[in-house]
């Protein structure tokens, strides 16, 4: 299941409105195909796999990230469907499909059809695989990660702005990969007019990954050519993608914030200290009490002498 | 030597002027004596470590995180005259005593007398349990740990001054126990105003070691008593005692920072945000290329659901 996980992160920030699925077929202890969402969300990664394999499993195992799904689209057959044909002896599922449309209802064709089924495997790791599609479906918006470069002491850049360099060659180039995953970025007037950032993507192999750039502005003036825009935090729900990077500055990081809308913090952190330093700026916190409890550090990585901590939000 | 430099451990901020040393004495693969720096200085680990092996170490190997001393005081005789009269067959030493009074004398007289000598051994941990007496040896000053507890966007406190509480209950206990471990501790005269801090050490069996207090502030009106004062941090060569830790507020640890007398940051961080927060304030930098290169992470641990920072002044 961690190599089929492995496959989902291939095309992840390149399905939607579908999730980013990795898939294995394994027979006699040998891999005999394998699959992942293609870009634009078909094929699935189920029919990929079969594919690749030729199209004969019939006596394998398949390892799904997620549920195959039980609907028809004109876009091809459910994948449900295909492997009732297929007829492999196993199908081990990730996470369940909580779109309505599937929900139980690919396991259950599976096993009408004879085939053994077992559900739950890594789920949590399958699911993280595939947030930004689970956090669309359940909010009716992207998931949302705040970047921040960050100082030992909390600062974001000198108190004059200037901010070249928190982090060092390593941690920027993994930022760049970050962005990769993310079908949008987004920054604030304030990031747009000061530094006329260039959001795209700096690594040999990744640069068709660029995200979509959007701003966080009262106005749409000056708007670059190709970006997109939105008033508010809470107008996210119209962009079109399911990972929305919040790359500056402390001003829209704030308003996320604030809003509640950040999901994900990916914080670069570098071993100095700044002392009078531009921090992240009033998020309305009141109380300390309420600031506990929110965030939960999920992993932490060396990144040449930086850090790249991540934090989830936890919801109840 | 990992074992002997736990003993040294025992009686870290007990021993000044002293280093804190620790000694085992192992003879056919059993541990006949265990030795650490009596409370005062005196008697030394190696002469703690004899007498607990019952005066008689004939043929034994002898591990000393610190080079036996070779300088006799009107306290006692020099470790290195006793261990050449007790025989042992071999001294393994961590690190070497710069102390201009021994200074590879002490391993010499061992050699002198016939028995092997193994310097080096973990030397870089042997010196870092002694850190204390090594900055006081180079530098005349106590090393001085600045302690923070900080939210992951860096704040002290929320912007009205509240600071209770950023970090956990693990995390207080702990900074209790790391309180124990230094003879001085510091605040400056907003702290003392605020809060009326209670700086002692409340850890069950810890009472005793509480730390001795001192104010950093221009003036000494209404110092409390048995409280000590300085009016700048270069003043604290006076302070008596090898081990200061600077515990507040964001004043005293800028202070501090700015003169460049910061040896260790030893940062308690929450995973939570606050926003508009107190931060450290002006240390003095200028340009973020100045900010680089000075602090090392040296370790990191869980505490609850926070974690403790250690970072190291790197010299050159």
């Amino acid at each position: 299941m961690a190599a089929a996980i492995a496959l989902a992160g291939r095309t992840r920030g390149l399905t939607a409105p579908n999730p980013n699925v990795g898939c294995i077929i394994v027979r006699d202890g040998r891999v005999i195909g394998r699959g992942w969402t293609q870009p634009g969300g078909r094929p699935h990664a189920e029919a990929a796999a079969i594919a690749d394999a030729g199209g004969d499993i019939a006596g394998s195992t398949v390892y799904a990230t997620l549920e195959p799904c039980a609907h028809v689209s004109e876009r091809g057959p459910a994948c449900s469907d295909l492997l009732a044909v297929a007829r492999p002896e196993r199908v081990v599922i990730g996470a369940g499909d909580p779109d309505p449309r599937t929900n139980g209802q690919g396991a259950e064709r599976l096993r009408a059809a004879g085939i053994a089924v077992t559900e739950g495997v890594e789920a949590a790791a399958c699911r993280a695989s595939m947030a930004g599609f689970l956090t669309r479906l359940a909010t009716g918006r992207p998931q949302v990660t705040l970047k921040m470069g960050l100082s030992i002491d909390g600062g974001l850049a000198m108190d004059d702005g200037r901010s070249r360099w928190i982090t060092g060659p390593a941690a920027r180039a993994h930022a760049h990969v970050e962005r990769a995953r993310h079908e949008l970025i987004l920054v604030g007037r304030g990031t747009l007019a000061a530094d006329a950032p260039k959001l795209d993507v700096r690594v040999a192999g990744l640069e068709a990954r660029s995200p979509r750039p959007v701003l966080l502005s009262a106005h749409a003036e000056g708007l670059p050519e190709g970006w997109l825009h939105i008033a508010s935090p809470n107008d996210i729900a119209s962009l079109p993608g399911d990972h929305l990077m919040v790359e500056g500055g402390a001003g829209a990081a704030a308003a996320f914030l604030s809003a509640d809308l950040i999901d994900r913090l990916a914080v670069y952190r570098a071993p100095i200290l700044i002392g009078a330093a531009r921090t992240l700026g009033d998020i309305g916190l009141t109380d300390l009490l309420q600031a506990h409890g929110r965030w939960q550090m999920v992993d932490m990585r060396a990144l040449g002498g930086d850090r790249l901590e991540i934090y989830e939000r936890r919801r109840s």
